[in-house]
């Protein structure tokens, strides 16, 4: 009954997506952390170009300081108990102050690899998209899984964004490839079951790597993945200012960056904070 | 039955607010804007020193992107339709995250002076003070009207920051007195019905004053303020890193910053996108 409505959908989506990544000169940003799920700082992040948002839910858990928590890797441990509905009303929030033609993917509660049972059901998915979503964030690491949410979310509408993760990575955050060849054969599967657009892990986790490079390991799996698969890929995990260039040079099309923009809005509050109280 | 509690309760807020004037001078920093309502920079602001925070209902009107407002004078028209639940959620994330030494005071719907019927119950407030707040920050504009919510607000244990204002504000934010002799008179008698912190709105709304300088009249009315009342005192409304030097010479105890804040982490994060794309 709406599978021609959906499909156009998503065909929506994706030009919105191809056309980011063609503005920017075939790497664009995906902007996420604070600017993913504040629409304050959407709103700031659009206006300075970005064309691609992610709101996810343990960044949420940050915002709203649940369980106490103060940092990603113990978000990660609560993450699944922000509600779907929650995620639909940031959704919602970022979709009305940036409008309708930035692309927002959103993690949601049911599309990580979740640590207890959080299967995601029809209703769940037909919120996030009616929230004003174009896609899923979705870091499964069970290729039937994934095949399941993809099912799911072309059925109503919504892009799945998913991703190449190392069987050695501190969270489990995509299907696991131990080398560059099988980042290859893991990325033309996931092509296959329909996964929209296809990303790396670079297991650099939240701290990033501190010079202008890449680790030679991390850029020959990032070309055995541009070189597998048409879609657009994706890099995601560390990426900051001090690396990003390096990444401009592998022919990945999406960076996401998350922890980069919570860590320069805290440091310009702290700098603020020092200065209204006198100090240095 | 809960009287004593309730003293010691408030006692020991103001012992906070004591401690953070003493700690910084003489004049402290209420930190608000993003930095009342965001988990993530309430912490960020505390780990460079602030000591007293500021969640309120219309800041979280643009968190949420809520009806679609973008900048705080388009928030203060809807800002009764957040719920004080939400406020609750708010004040417990930033409770949690900044640990129990930090005075907090809340902006809620029905703490305002609101355009539609919202009156305070006793389970609103006691849901404020259960969150882990130490007072209400009220911009009421009526006498009558504040001291019920002082009288509330006490009996829950919750000290009241409060203000005076000018009528010929843009918004009504306090307790209108036209020239410096009747802000005298009206904080003496917000003082007699018990209101814990006195503060003046500088008239200055959302924009601020470029120069580093405040104008004679604003200063003449802060004056006026520090000098008719004991209690500790505030000033609200445009004080940024431009101006805040030529308000700690008033003698003023708390300069409340919000929209600075906010303005600061939005730059920093335009910057760090341009930088991203490529850009200057």
């Amino acid at each position: 009954m709406i599978k021609g409505d959906m499909r156009r959908k998503r065909e929506v989506a994706l030009a919105k997506v191809l056309s980011a990544i063609k503005m920017h000169g075939g790497t664009t940003l995906l902007s996420t952390g604070i600017t993913g799920d504040d629409a304050r700082l959407a709103k700031a992040a659009v206006e300075a170009g970005a064309r691609m948002l992610e709101p996810n839910h343990p960044a949420v858990a940050l915002a709203r300081g649940y369980k106490g928590v103060t940092n990603m890797h113990a978000a990660e441990a609560i993450r699944h108990e922000i509600s779907i509905e929650q995620m639909a009303e940031v959704t919602r929030g970022v979709r009305s102050v940036v409008g309708p033609d930035i692309f927002i993917t959103v993690g949601i509660p049911g599309g990580f690899t979740e640590v207890l049972p959080r299967p995601l059901s029809e209703d769940d998915v037909r919120m996030i998209a009616e929230a004003g979503a174009d896609g899923l964030h979705v870091h499964k690491s069970d290729l039937d899984d994934l095949r399941d949410i993809v099912e799911l979310a072309h059925a109503n509408g919504l892009l799945v964004d998913a991703y190449v993760a190392h069987p050695d990575d501190l969270h489990p955050f995509g299907i696991p490839a131990s080398t560059p060849e099988e980042v290859a054969d893991t990325a033309k599967k996931m092509e296959s079951i329909g996964v929209d657009m296809i990303g790396l892990m670079t297991g650099m986790s939240y701290e990033g790597v501190e010079a202008g490079q890449i680790p030679a390991v991390i850029r020959e799996r990032l070309q055995a993945l541009v070189g597998a698969v048409t879609r657009p890929t994706l890099a995601e995990g560390g990426i900051n200012l001090t690396n990003f260039q390096a990444f401009r040079g592998t022919g990945v099309n999406i960076l996401v960056v998350g922890t980069a923009f919570d860590d320069i809005a805290r440091q310009a509050v702290r700098d603020t904070v020092k200065r209204f109280l006198g100090g240095k």
